[in-house]
């Protein structure tokens, strides 16, 4: 175990009371405690787990995108998949369902938590909506959210609900159906609606509200909606960081200012870029388009610095329990910009390595101890999954914050 | 009757039978219909009426505060008193309940609708809440609504129930005691608390949300509210404009933005001044101290083209029920701009009577007719109360939306 200061609220003690197979106390034994797994969500988008858990790209394409899930699965326990209705139905009726379930039991398999993103957005939404009355947008995202979460229920059970809605209604670049609902409904009445069918159809999922606006703006929204009675389980934040860090002070602002409704934070959408900056004037980040955005040495020490110390705040601070960086690797990431862990040609970079060591090392707990005379031992370590192993034996166990003793039958 | 182009919704049509004494139908007389007041309410801020209703300053100054008073009560119709908690009960438990009473009564007998301001708000609050937990503020606070809602009940049913939350709970300027619990209870928590309570004690009052903010942040608060269930009657929307003008597009489109709630709207402090702009550098519009500010013959002219130009905008929205101006004088004068209809000395600016002449003649009906073989008479005319002439006889009436054939028995 490394560096806990300021990290109580991440951890908990407990007590173990080691038996073996004839019931008889462990006595005085050595134990070998290891963590396997963090409570906490560290994530990323990982679009590219689609093509490996189908396999429908050419092999040796296959093969670069299996050795790069390889390092995403080295480090991380949380996935984003795309949900886009634009991408996943772009022709109405047929849904890549099939597709993204095998994606979705394929991480699940290897102990991944997926989140699915986003259900309702007017940004990449069906094309074919425009074609429809009002009330018939309103009808067919309904029956998408119903069909969609019945379908990933127990596969996927966090779901970003509904995108960037401080915008939507204004949202002026383009026609679409979802900011035309929106006009109709208002924000805090869309919020409500898609909330609802989304809890209707799978009422122990994680919802999130989720935005890019992290002024007053969101905040009192946030507030209209609680006050509105809607169930939202966390507040889903976007740091697209691609015209530089935001920096300790901002980051802690702004955390200090969703932390008033006492909700869960996730971090959602985090991007620390190992290339230049993008100039600050762009507004929509969407509107910077160029031809080569390198991965430079230098820009990757700073990309390196700059996680190690926005996963820190993050992971100290009480209310925030997932931090998804939003592309894992360089190849394929949005904008094209250098904004992954890793190079186009998967070589992990800096920050890969930085923040692997702060999960796989820093916090993560291993301890060494002995059973007494009574065969029980207590630590105190992260929350998470454990592995206990004593001689050629051991077992497996979740340290959760409410840990009481607890005998185990070590086999 | 002047100028009824595109006021089709402040207008009604009525038929009316004329009866004499002996209930005989009024044949074939000329009839002369006058509009002697309006439904939509021309108001100012109107501080000096508690001078004039208490004559409690000495008498030169009396007869000027009289003076000015008739110049008001020659054109408008709505007043607001002053209920600033610093001021209004600048001693605990010694609030100026008899003199705003006599002043809210002496407006009555005038006819002058009166409008409270504010029963809420972080600025002018009592500067004695600073002693007490949160608690005990909310506690003072709801005692203070109870019991000033209920002295004024039926001379005041209009309340500005609570001011300026957009910013009230990172007002930062100074401690408050209505800052501190609007941090706790959030904002649409605090409008909820003030809403219920001032709707308890008086259920039939026209219950206004009010702030200068006038961007996103008040729309999303809006929105909140209302999906919150909170009973709001009308939108309060603060237009100081000492930097300027803001012009019929800017105008317009703060009134499509607010006109999405279909409630009504209220400009409730309005002021377009008649010297030099402030600088618009200035953000909070308090921070600007000059020595003098004089009114000048050239932007008077000038006030006069907005004052006639942003009256006619909004008389003409169908959503629009009320344009308060907040300084009726110069003498007195928020800040000490030239923000009055009339000057230091009394006299009236071309603004005064740019106005004058829009409520009272081009927005006035006046019509002559002749009742018919059956004694009646049609109309049309801009909603308001009436006096209808023939002969030597007259009759009142109101012309309201829902108007239909009524006989009247004239005298």
């Amino acid at each position: 175990m490394g560096h806990t200061n300021g990290l109580s609220h991440r951890m908990a003690s407990k007590t173990i009371k080691l038996v073996d197979e004839g019931g008889n106390p462990v006595v005085g034994k050595e134990v070998v405690l290891t963590q396997t797994n963090h409570k906490f969500l560290f994530g990323c988008g990982i679009f590219d787990a689609i093509d490996v858990a189908n396999k429908n790209v050419p092999a040796d394409r296959l093969a670069f995108q299996e050795q790069k899930l390889d390092l995403f699965l080295d480090v991380f326990n949380q996935a984003t998949l795309p949900f886009y209705w634009a991408m996943f139905e772009p022709k109405k009726g047929k849904p890549r369902t099939k597709e993204l379930k095998a994606t979705a039991q394929w991480l699940k398999d290897r102990n991944i938590d997926v989140k699915g993103h986003p259900l309702c957005w007017h940004t990449l939404t069906a094309p074919w909506l425009l074609d429809m009355s009002n009330e018939e947008i309103l009808k067919a995202q309904f029956a998408r959210i119903e069909r969609d979460v019945l379908d990933f229920k127990g596969l996927i059970d966090t779901w970003d609900v509904i995108n960037e809605v401080v915008i939507m209604p204004i949202f002026d670049k383009y026609d679409n159906g979802i900011t035309r609902i929106s006009k109709v409904l208002g924000r805090v009445g869309i919020i409500k609606e898609m909330f609802a069918k989304t809890r209707e159809c799978n009422p122990n999922a994680t919802l999130l509200l989720n935005d890019f606006n992290t002024s007053i703006n969101y905040e009192i929204l946030i507030d209209g909606c609680l006050n509105a009675g809607i169930p939202i389980d966390a507040i889903g934040i976007q740091s697209h960081q691609h015209q530089g860090y935001w920096g300790r002070e901002k980051l802690e602002e702004i955390l200090d200012r969703f932390s008033h409704f006492g909700l869960p934070i996730h971090f959602t959408e985090n991007t620390l870029t190992s290339g230049h900056l993008m100039p600050p004037e762009i507004v929509d980040l969407n509107d910077y388009q160029v031809a080569d955005w390198p991965s430079t040495p230098e820009f990757e020490e700073r990309q390196a610095k700059e996680v190690e110390e926005m996963y820190s705040i993050l992971f100290k601070h009480p209310l925030v329990e997932a931090i998804t960086t939003w592309s894992f690797s360089d190849d394929g990431a949005w904008l094209g910009a250098p904004a992954g862990f890793i190079r186009k040609d998967n070589s992990p970079k800096p920050s890969y390595k930085v923040l692997k060591k702060l999960i796989k090392e820093d916090w993560n707990t291993n301890v060494t101890c002995k059973t007494d005379d009574n065969g029980t031992l207590s630590f105190e370590g992260l929350l998470g999954d454990y592995e206990l192993v004593c001689e050629d034996k051991k077992v497996s166990f979740k340290l959760d914050k409410d840990a009481e003793t607890e005998q185990m039958l070590i086999l």
